[in-house]
């Protein structure tokens, strides 16, 4: 958590750090959202400067046209405009990049930042190698950059009780949305088996995912996508869902969502249905996922690796001859994806629940937060294809016991 | 456009281009968007091959779960899960960024693809240089880093028709969410200047913005944040508007919305208004940016660099009196951004019409879109803050003729 950062610089030995906002990653920058929170700044940069052995200094370097923006973030404002760039231009004789890296070298010099530095945040990479190299050709400081267990991504790597709260709150709404949805299909009728709009048309998927973008933006989430899919489009984990597929009875329908909510952080709920009734195999697939899934979170503690977690339901799914991707990594049925990731301000980040050997090994540490979301799938069965995945999120609190943040009932059958 | 990619790619003597996709970036990674389209390809890359002078093969290297989502790019295929990355990083002893060269360095021999190479797409900086240098210190091929005048962005300069035609429709829906807001804010009584909800509490910023997220979404265009910004607030370009503000009449509102449309490309569009009645200083100051705007507008072509669009307008702007930030790159008052931006798979790309010197020398190109917005700006005037922005957007045709893509009308006071 942010908190540690202090002790983790310390530690790695940097005296700054360095998170670049460029223009137009937005939220997809979430090392630079990490530190501007909520305020509405675009572009600029932050630097941590490290003082002494337990305390720091966070500036935020910004442009003139959102210095109120920048002000909403409590960090220290820098004026960029001060340092006019198209003079530094001019004097470099119209590079850009020489240009740049000597206004960073005027920033440092300002702010006594010196030293090892380490630079986090996007941009593309072709601009990223290019900055980093000329920043080092001209010995503005030592560059590092650590990645993995870097400073700003072992500080997210934990969330302190007020990230949890903004997290829990994101799980409610989202499972506000749920419940809307799960309303939504209800309220519709149902001829030969198919869900039936008020204009005796086939419900089908993108009608679904209009109705749950339009309650996401109504209770203030910034949904992107999300996957609402049917029947073997189930069978296929990343399948967003083919828009025009009827919504039918009886087959199986994985709703997975993942919007951003209060403060760019995210939470990520899967839920399985079949509408009015459930074949037998469908049933039981969903028995043994619920299986695993609870298995895993009555063992989830902060002693084992965490690739142990997914390394027993391989072993649930397995010895119910369910092919894994531990034995066939290019398996396309069966249970082919790991058993849980961290979120936070991404979706997917460490800690993850993968393949032994695929990440870094790691335990969850306290703060840590992690979904878990085991499933089966069967995208070419004969009967039809179909898949099954049940997904809950949990914080480890800082007792370093698991709670629970979804609270959304988890009943395959949807009565119509 | 992408059908310049062949000779761009001949012209600077490179054999293959790579635009990476890691996880987490979307849309804000527009070189990968740029050919995936609209597929939900969460993660993966893609492979440009140039094949002697003119033709090119693309493939895109994908995650197994996502290989139907990846099918719908018309793309080759490549499976990733063939390359066994748990098994090469075994073979790497864990050193997973050996392991990610490795599997470069394969996929690099499957396709026939070595010699010079230019690297795109969107990435944490750190991880970036990391992985550009390990290709270099491996060998695997000739790292080309290009950033001005690269070939995607050079590609991207220009759009064709179909692109043209994508972002006139999003144009569309824009214009739509701007006209249902403007009756909106119509629909409301007014007490003691200030607009009125049915509840008697006065309507807000944060009460117009959620109407306007729901009236997007509603079209199916995504928008992240949109500027609606009265009095004060309107007069800082890049204040998105106190939630809290309420709405009242005879205050400058600048209204800028730049949301995503179908195939993923951007509009961007501003209009000022005041509610009921304009006074008098902010109407001449509406009139003289409507002559910028106009007058920019009349001059477009593709022979004077676009600097010269935005020079004209500093040169109207100072013979009235304003500050521009060609006199002082620091003013807060006056005009102090841009005459106008390209825009398309990101909401601000080449070409710019900015401050002499700032950007690279350049005209508009056939295919080139453009955003003509003029604006001038008093937050701290003794009357009460405010600023005026009109924003329209243009199509450099190919045959060279400036099309207006916003039909929107322009009118300042809003009849209560």
């Amino acid at each position: 958590m942010k908190s540690d950062l202090p002790r983790l610089m310390q530690a790695r030995n940097l005296d700054a750090l360095v998170v670049i906002g460029p223009d137009g990653f937005g939220p997809a920058n979430a090392p630079f959202t990490y530190f501007i929170g909520d305020a509405h700044v675009t572009t600029g940069a932050v630097i941590v400067k490290r003082r002494g052995a337990d305390a720091i200094e966070t500036y935020l370097a910004h442009n003139p046209m959102e210095r109120e923006e920048a002000a909403k973030t409590g960090l220290q404002l820098i004026n960029k405009a001060g340092y006019r760039l198209p003079e530094i231009i001019r004097q470099k004789n119209g590079d850009r990049l020489a240009a740049e890296v000597e206004l960073w070298r005027r920033l440092f010099a300002d702010l006594g930042v010196g030293g090892r530095v380490a630079f986090y945040g996007a941009d593309h990479v072709n601009t990223a190698f290019n900055f980093l190299n000329a920043l080092i050709r001209e010995g503005v400081c030592e560059v590092v950059t650590e990645q993995e267990d870097d400073v700003i991504g072992a500080a997210r790597l934990t969330k302190d009780a007020d990230e949890a709260a903004r997290i829990r709150q994101t799980c409610r709404l989202t499972e506000a949305v749920i419940g809307a949805t799960r309303d939504f299909l209800r309220g519709h009728r149902v001829a030969d088996e198919t869900l039936i709009k008020s204009d005796g048309s086939p419900l089908t998927v993108a009608d679904v995912k209009r109705f749950i973008r339009r309650e996401a933006v109504s209770l203030g989430l910034d949904l992107q996508d999300c996957i609402f899919a049917i029947g073997r489009d189930a069978g296929i984990p990343h399948s967003s869902g083919a828009p025009d597929a009827p919504i039918a009875l009886g087959r199986a329908i994985v709703f997975d969502i993942f919007p951003r909510g209060p403060g760019g952080y995210y939470s990520d709920i899967t839920r399985t249905w079949c509408l009015g009734y459930a074949p037998d195999h469908i049933r039981q697939a969903y028995e043994l996922v619920m299986q695993a899934h609870d298995m895993a979170e009555a063992a989830f503690n902060t002693t084992d690796l965490t690739y142990t977690f997914n390394e027993a339901v391989c072993d649930l799914f397995e010895a119910h001859g369910h092919p894994t991707i531990r034995q066939n990594f290019a398996t396309t049925c069966g249970y082919m994806h790991g058993l849980g990731h961290g979120f936070g301000l991404a979706v997917h980040e460490p800690p993850y629940m993968s393949l032994k050997g695929l990440r870094p090994d790691e335990t969850f540490q306290p703060g840590a937060i992690v979904c878990n979301e085991p499933g089966l799938y069967y995208p070419d069965d004969p009967r039809g294809g179909w898949g099954v995945r049940v997904e809950d999120d949990y914080w480890c609190n800082l007792e370093g016991r698991f709670e629970r943040l979804t609270e959304f009932d988890r009943a395959l059958v949807v009565p119509m």
